[in-house]
């Protein structure tokens, strides 16, 4: 038994699974008390240290999977995801850069990748995104278009709001969600231009119609999905037995006469 | 007939329960008449009194039940819903705890659970629930991370919002309903961090697709639950007559000849 | 032919019927222009003496069912729908009533009850209503629940917000659309009552949670209406058709040899 | 080969599409890259020309198409479309009209109309469009009555917000999709009429539940449309084979005994 049989035998243990699933909670709980200051005086080293023993679990089950696994480690999509997510940890935590330090709680996600019935909702939700594929195109093809008009249009009297495309695709993105689309923002730009109403009236109505359509079209998919497993077996169950007797029936009949 | 029986008998009588309905909604009248200050400065003592025989009343219903059905009321959840909801007000009524006194109103639930109609409302909700357990695992996840992150990413400037992860857990709660969640929060955020939209925009597609997905899933539960029952007691009945009518004149023909 | 069976012939002509269109249309486009004081300074009377035959032709209008249909004319609920809103006309217009003039434009809801389109629309919505029955009875056990709970709680320091049972019911109306229910209302209250959120949020989601099932049952009923009627008939015609010719069969077939 | 067989072979080139693709994504970049002032200032030259030459190019391209089809050419929608938004750019463009220049961005719609799949998820969009016909009317003949009736009663009190029958109808547009309508409107016009929410939570009630209505009836078409493509075809297919063997079976036995 050569070390790498050692290894994948090791890594394809049940235990070595809940194993992992242990320590990312435990790591969870050690990140969630990190935020707090009290705690952070009182046990605050020991949960660096923590932390820093649950990293290196972490690094070693991948280096693990990985010596196991070689190449074809990387073509499991999950396995990526595990990849990057502990990866984030090791980047060095200059001063700049504390933002990585916020991301060290993404590893918590690993528990998608290991808890079969949270991994199957993940899929379930990836799955549905190519169908919406179009739609999606289509709201970023409007999104486009209508932050280059506001601009264009209101950029000088609002620059806040419509002072670039970006600053204008994220007020859009504000009025789409409904959010003090008329009090925040039309009403004062009506009082400019009081023509503004015909540019954001339509845009929610057509962003709203999109939207719409997208859950429409999620909710049809995911009915003919269940309607087609389900029903379709009994019924082609029957189908098939009953043209299987009616060519038995034909077999044993005379067979018919030319006229 | 033991003195059990007779309690059996009393509180299976159907009089029974509509008396302890009509007491109920007394109740809730009472109840609601006691919010008044202007009623409670003429009428206040006989509603104090009208409550205090009210629940003289549920607890000899209930000390009734329990006397007749023994350990077994405790088996049917709605007894100890009951059990509970009258309890509350038997709890000691000091002066701190005046919100137990505001928790006696929940006693009017009860009709709840005496209503046939409401309560297979409520039988329905609850059922749907478990199916939609992965995806609330997965929101509570998604809602500890978030809530992480962002106070690890903002406690410092906004502790009013962010100060601790409860704190950024109500106000990601806030978020998701989309209350407020550019021009309150997210704005002001971004004046301090001009990337805080690449935390909280992916935030709100993310739990938005999430409660869509569970919206999704209780239709397409609900439709096919509603489709099996409806179509299929006659289809059934159908195959199984062709299938039984195709054997019978199999039987009556002549056996197939071997060419 | 008596006098009552020329009223009859000349309320069912159909001219008749898009005659009283044409003065419903002509009555809408009057009092829309009354608002516009611009408008009245100058045609003012005119408008006001277009009203008065207006009304005078749909109180001869329904005059005429009535003598025509006699008690008959209320078994039909549109019929009622127009003598109502006819009727509100009629009233004194005395000083303290001008919100009864406001009433008036309501008369243009008739064009519902003539056009055949909208009035199957609005006879679609008032038909789901009943299976929606239950559910809103319980969410007006939830608001009447709530409404006392958040008058016991909170009326003491918010008396504006929820200072009487209507002034809470009002309140957490707006809270259940996710109106400003954080910014405006839940966070100034938590500031003097930590504890609110524990009140607001199982009441968000709780009322949320119904609505949904409202929109799900909804959809379920209206997919199973479409469904039935639809498919059936060509399915139903298609059994009929096997079942009889497998009689036929069965008719030509010799008898089964008893074995 | 005449010219315009010459024309027509080029336009149907696929090549042609392709470069005409190629071409309004380029003109959606310079477009959008017009908007920053820091990029005008360097490069405004450049890109101007661009955006000359791009216009030209789809004029030739449209020319071309009419040289080719000729009055044919207006009978599909798609090139109607194309040929406004191109038209739009030709417009002389005086100091007044500056919003005309802000209208060139909508030549970047073109792209669905060259795009198949978009094109069918908007054509998807529009085919939904009459069936909901009756329910647009009936939303405009609420918002039409509401908007008279809120100008008649709260005008005076509240000139911006219901002045006319356009504000009103803009604010009624705003409580519809429930931004601010409570802090924001309702509770100030309730501080004047302290009656006023019995005319706005019903219009609230009445709105949400018809476009909760077409949100139905577009879920219920959709489905019906993507049942009926699917199974029905198997479905056909089998019922024509069980109904033909049958046919075939009574033609090879012998005719039914008269008893």
């Amino acid at each position: 038994m050569t070390l790498r049989d050692r290894a994948t035998a090791l890594v394809e243990r049940p235990g070595f699974a809940n194993f992992i699933l242990v320590v990312i909670v435990a790591n969870a709980i050690t990140l969630g008390l990190e935020t707090s200051p009290a705690v952070m005086a009182t046990v605050g080293g020991l949960l660096l240290t923590l932390d820093k023993i649950f990293l290196t679990i972490f690094v070693v089950e991948i280096a693990l999977k990985l010596f196991s696994q070689r190449i074809a480690f990387f073509k499991r999509g999950w396995n990526l995801f595990d990849f990057v997510v502990v990866g984030i940890a090791l980047l060095p935590d200059s001063g700049a850069l504390s933002v990585l330090r916020a991301l060290r709680i993404l590893r918590v996600l690993r528990i998608i990748s290991i808890a079969p019935q949270l991994r199957r909702v993940v899929e379930g939700f990836v799955s549905a995104l190519p169908g919406m594929g179009s739609v999606f195109l289509l709201m970023g093809l409007i999104f486009y278009i209508g932050a280059v008009m506001a601009t264009k249009l209101f950029s000088s009297a609002f620059p806040e709001w419509f002072g670039s495309i970006g600053a204008s695709g994220y007020s859009l993105f504000q009025i789409m969600t409904l959010e003090s689309w008329s009090m925040g923002i039309v009403r004062p730009v009506m009082e400019v231009y009081p023509w503004a109403w015909a540019f954001f009236i339509p845009f929610i109505m057509v962003t709203t119609f999109a939207v719409v359509n997208l859950l429409v079209g999620l909710i049809v998919n995911s009915m003919q999905d269940a309607h087609a497993e389900e029903s379709n077996a009994a019924t082609d169950q029957y189908r098939e037995d009953v043209l299987r007797r009616l060519e038995q029936i034909e077999k044993r009949l005379p067979p018919a006469k030319e006229d």
